[in-house]
Protein backbone atom coordinates (compact mmCIF):
# COMPACT_ATOMS: atom_id res chain seq x y z
CA UNK A 1 0.00 0.00 0.00
CA UNK A 2 1.31 3.15 -0.89
CA UNK A 3 1.07 5.24 2.26
CA UNK A 4 0.05 9.09 1.98
CA UNK A 5 1.45 11.44 4.72
CA UNK A 6 0.99 14.91 5.36
CA UNK A 7 2.71 17.13 7.81
CA UNK A 8 2.49 20.98 8.64
CA UNK A 9 -1.28 21.00 7.84
CA UNK A 10 -0.56 19.96 4.22
CA UNK A 11 2.08 21.87 3.58
CA UNK A 12 4.73 19.01 3.37
CA UNK A 13 3.44 15.62 1.84
CA UNK A 14 4.62 12.49 0.63
CA UNK A 15 4.43 8.84 0.09
CA UNK A 16 5.55 5.94 1.66
CA UNK A 17 7.02 3.13 -0.25
CA UNK A 18 9.79 0.01 0.22
CA UNK A 19 12.38 -0.18 -1.93
CA UNK A 20 14.71 -3.01 -2.39
CA UNK A 21 17.11 -2.49 0.88
CA UNK A 22 14.65 -0.34 3.06
CA UNK A 23 11.46 2.31 3.02
CA UNK A 24 11.56 5.92 1.14
CA UNK A 25 9.30 8.85 0.51
CA UNK A 26 9.10 10.93 -2.26
CA UNK A 27 7.30 14.06 -1.05
CA UNK A 28 6.90 18.01 -2.23
CA UNK A 29 7.55 21.12 0.50
CA UNK A 30 5.34 24.23 0.43
CA UNK A 31 7.22 27.15 0.94
CA UNK A 32 7.89 27.88 4.35
CA UNK A 33 10.38 26.61 7.30
CA UNK A 34 9.78 23.41 8.67
CA UNK A 35 11.70 21.24 12.11
CA UNK A 36 12.11 17.42 11.21
CA UNK A 37 12.61 14.84 13.77
CA UNK A 38 14.21 12.16 12.83
CA UNK A 39 13.87 7.96 14.25
CA UNK A 40 16.34 6.09 12.54
CA UNK A 41 19.12 8.16 10.45
CA UNK A 42 18.33 9.43 6.99
CA UNK A 43 19.30 10.72 3.41
CA UNK A 44 17.39 13.70 2.16
CA UNK A 45 18.06 14.36 -2.05
CA UNK A 46 16.61 16.88 -3.62
CA UNK A 47 14.23 16.43 -6.73
CA UNK A 48 13.55 19.46 -7.83
CA UNK A 49 13.81 22.88 -6.19
CA UNK A 50 16.08 23.98 -3.22
CA UNK A 51 16.20 23.50 0.42
CA UNK A 52 18.19 25.60 2.92
CA UNK A 53 19.24 23.19 5.53
CA UNK A 54 20.00 23.79 9.08
CA UNK A 55 21.51 20.19 10.91
CA UNK A 56 21.07 19.96 14.89
CA UNK A 57 24.34 21.04 16.29
CA UNK A 58 25.39 23.20 13.37
CA UNK A 59 25.54 26.71 13.30
CA UNK A 60 25.48 27.71 9.28
CA UNK A 61 22.96 26.71 6.96
CA UNK A 62 23.52 25.06 3.34
CA UNK A 63 21.44 24.91 0.25
CA UNK A 64 20.92 22.18 -1.61
CA UNK A 65 19.44 22.37 -5.08
CA UNK A 66 18.32 19.58 -7.43
CA UNK A 67 19.90 15.98 -6.88
CA UNK A 68 21.98 17.44 -4.17
CA UNK A 69 21.65 15.15 -0.84
CA UNK A 70 22.25 15.02 2.31
CA UNK A 71 22.24 12.70 5.34
CA UNK A 72 20.52 13.71 8.62
CA UNK A 73 21.94 11.70 11.94
CA UNK A 74 19.08 9.58 13.67
CA UNK A 75 17.20 10.58 16.41
CA UNK A 76 18.10 13.92 15.94
CA UNK A 77 16.15 17.70 14.62
CA UNK A 78 16.70 19.04 11.33
CA UNK A 79 15.48 23.10 10.04
CA UNK A 80 14.47 23.44 6.52
CA UNK A 81 13.70 26.75 4.51
CA UNK A 82 12.06 26.32 1.36
CA UNK A 83 11.24 29.04 -1.13
CA UNK A 84 9.49 27.33 -4.00
CA UNK A 85 7.97 24.25 -3.88
CA UNK A 86 10.08 21.38 -3.95
CA UNK A 87 10.17 17.79 -4.05
CA UNK A 88 12.60 15.59 -2.57
CA UNK A 89 13.28 11.60 -1.69
CA UNK A 90 14.38 10.55 1.81
CA UNK A 91 15.93 7.44 2.23
CA UNK A 92 15.20 5.82 6.15
CA UNK A 93 18.55 3.92 6.52
CA UNK B 1 -1.29 23.29 -2.78
CA UNK B 2 0.29 20.00 -2.92
CA UNK B 3 -2.13 17.95 -5.16
CA UNK B 4 -2.53 14.35 -4.10
CA UNK B 5 -3.68 11.87 -7.29
CA UNK B 6 -4.46 8.57 -7.30
CA UNK B 7 -5.11 6.22 -10.09
CA UNK B 8 -5.77 2.77 -10.87
CA UNK B 9 -7.78 2.40 -6.97
CA UNK B 10 -4.69 3.58 -5.36
CA UNK B 11 -1.93 1.70 -6.67
CA UNK B 12 -0.88 4.51 -8.43
CA UNK B 13 -0.56 8.21 -6.61
CA UNK B 14 1.16 10.82 -6.90
CA UNK B 15 2.00 14.80 -5.48
CA UNK B 16 1.48 17.32 -8.03
CA UNK B 17 3.55 20.14 -7.69
CA UNK B 18 4.87 23.52 -9.60
CA UNK B 19 8.77 23.76 -10.67
CA UNK B 20 10.75 26.77 -11.76
CA UNK B 21 9.76 26.35 -15.36
CA UNK B 22 6.64 23.62 -15.52
CA UNK B 23 3.86 21.35 -13.79
CA UNK B 24 5.73 18.13 -12.21
CA UNK B 25 4.45 15.07 -10.17
CA UNK B 26 6.56 12.48 -7.77
CA UNK B 27 4.73 9.04 -7.59
CA UNK B 28 4.88 6.07 -6.73
CA UNK B 29 3.49 2.52 -8.85
CA UNK B 30 2.27 -0.36 -6.81
CA UNK B 31 3.62 -3.93 -9.02
CA UNK B 32 1.03 -4.01 -11.84
CA UNK B 33 0.57 -3.20 -15.47
CA UNK B 34 -0.75 0.13 -16.30
CA UNK B 35 -1.84 2.19 -19.55
CA UNK B 36 -1.53 5.67 -19.23
CA UNK B 37 -3.11 8.48 -21.17
CA UNK B 38 -0.83 11.54 -21.68
CA UNK B 39 -2.56 15.17 -22.55
CA UNK B 40 0.75 17.08 -23.39
CA UNK B 41 3.87 15.58 -23.79
CA UNK B 42 5.86 14.32 -20.72
CA UNK B 43 8.90 13.33 -19.36
CA UNK B 44 9.35 10.16 -16.69
CA UNK B 45 12.11 9.60 -14.61
CA UNK B 46 12.25 6.32 -12.41
CA UNK B 47 13.89 7.60 -8.69
CA UNK B 48 13.61 4.31 -6.94
CA UNK B 49 12.96 0.75 -8.67
CA UNK B 50 12.41 -0.06 -12.57
CA UNK B 51 9.75 -0.07 -15.14
CA UNK B 52 9.26 -1.71 -18.03
CA UNK B 53 8.01 0.28 -20.81
CA UNK B 54 5.95 0.15 -24.32
CA UNK B 55 5.07 3.51 -26.18
CA UNK B 56 2.32 3.49 -28.23
CA UNK B 57 3.18 2.33 -31.74
CA UNK B 58 6.38 0.68 -30.64
CA UNK B 59 6.61 -3.26 -30.39
CA UNK B 60 9.48 -3.77 -28.22
CA UNK B 61 9.39 -2.93 -24.15
CA UNK B 62 12.20 -0.79 -22.89
CA UNK B 63 13.20 -1.47 -18.94
CA UNK B 64 14.45 1.72 -17.13
CA UNK B 65 16.17 1.61 -13.51
CA UNK B 66 16.95 4.27 -11.34
CA UNK B 67 17.73 7.34 -12.59
CA UNK B 68 16.72 6.56 -16.22
CA UNK B 69 14.41 8.66 -17.86
CA UNK B 70 11.85 8.44 -21.10
CA UNK B 71 9.83 11.09 -22.81
CA UNK B 72 6.44 10.49 -24.09
CA UNK B 73 4.52 12.19 -26.79
CA UNK B 74 1.62 14.06 -25.87
CA UNK B 75 -1.71 12.92 -26.43
CA UNK B 76 -0.62 8.97 -26.77
CA UNK B 77 -0.72 6.18 -24.38
CA UNK B 78 2.02 4.68 -22.64
CA UNK B 79 1.62 0.89 -20.84
CA UNK B 80 4.16 0.05 -17.87
CA UNK B 81 4.73 -3.06 -16.24
CA UNK B 82 6.55 -2.71 -12.60
CA UNK B 83 7.84 -5.69 -10.45
CA UNK B 84 8.24 -4.10 -7.15
CA UNK B 85 7.45 -0.65 -5.71
CA UNK B 86 8.60 1.87 -7.95
CA UNK B 87 8.93 5.88 -7.68
CA UNK B 88 9.30 8.12 -10.26
CA UNK B 89 9.25 12.00 -11.42
CA UNK B 90 6.57 13.27 -14.07
CA UNK B 91 7.65 16.54 -15.65
CA UNK B 92 5.02 18.00 -17.89
CA UNK B 93 6.47 20.04 -20.96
Amino acid sequence: MIQVNEYFEGSVKSLGYTRTNGKSTVGVMEPGEYTFNTGSAETMIVIEGRMEVLLQGEDTWTTYGDGNSFDVPGNSTFQVKVATQTSYLCRYD
